[in-house]
């Protein structure tokens, strides 16, 4: 898989999250030259957040950046970006926006591509079996965080 | 003027962002009931935050609510919200967006109509004063914060 080294990452941060108990998404934003400028995963359990989505973690570890850092980056996300995922990846200009799975959640995909950002879906398994069992334990969480009613 | 009661808690937020030395863009959510769930300004330059946009802020002091919390929610920000937050005010389905202006900065307006959020314009001095005073004295902060090169 041409991704695994970087998307491993965000894995990783899903399975940091579910083993605090939180939504169980990871991201990890890589610059043009495959350094890792923030790494992270979904904190609304942990702090009471809603808004420090897996994708804003990791742009929040990145930190104040010029405009410049994100040319050619991607963000890779366990899970297909929400819409405040999406836009923030529509701010910062990243290049590309790589998923683990989109059969838990569809976010913003069409409105990437159609604002010039690659998107690229690894279907992977494994992103979509902690979501999976964190929906079954957590029903009412999950909605929440995805701004829905159950 | 119709939103002004809630709409200057938002001012009052841009101005203590100037106050801190900050960009000075407020922001406050009020839900269909007219009660504040939350208010605050960009904290880029005072928590060295890539995501900490004033709209934001408002949503993460209004903490973990479910969705109905946010039926019938306006969005009062003193400027044009960037992508980012207009992906925020999407994912939590606020029903409308109240800006101060949005001469200083265009942001995701037409896409939160398509997205069937109502959108007003106060078009406002105080707030277009607060940014030409920020971004005249800080232009590297102020293209930073919108992700743009100077």
């Amino acid at each position: 898989m041409a991704f695994s080294p970087r998307f491993k990452a965000a894995v990783e941060e899903a399975k940091q999250g579910a083993s605090e108990g939180g939504v169980p998404i990871g991201a990890c934003l890589v610059a043009a030259d495959g350094k890792i400028l923030g790494r992270g995963h979904n904190m609304r359990i942990q702090k009471d957040s809603a808004t420090i989505h897996a994708e804003m973690s990791a742009l929040e570890e990145a930190g104040r950046l010029p405009a410049s850092a994100y040319k050619g980056a991607t963000m890779y996300t366990t899970l297909s970006p929400c819409d405040m995922c999406t836009g923030a990846c529509i701010l910062y200009k990243v290049k590309r926006v790589v998923m683990g799975e989109n059969k838990t959640f569809v976010g913003g995909e069409s409105y990437l591509a159609q604002r010039g950002i690659e998107v690229i879906n690894l279907k992977n398994p494994e992103c979509e079996g902690l979501m999976k069992k964190f929906i079954k334990e957590h029903p009412e969480d999950w909605y929440e965080d995805i701004g829905e009613d159950k």
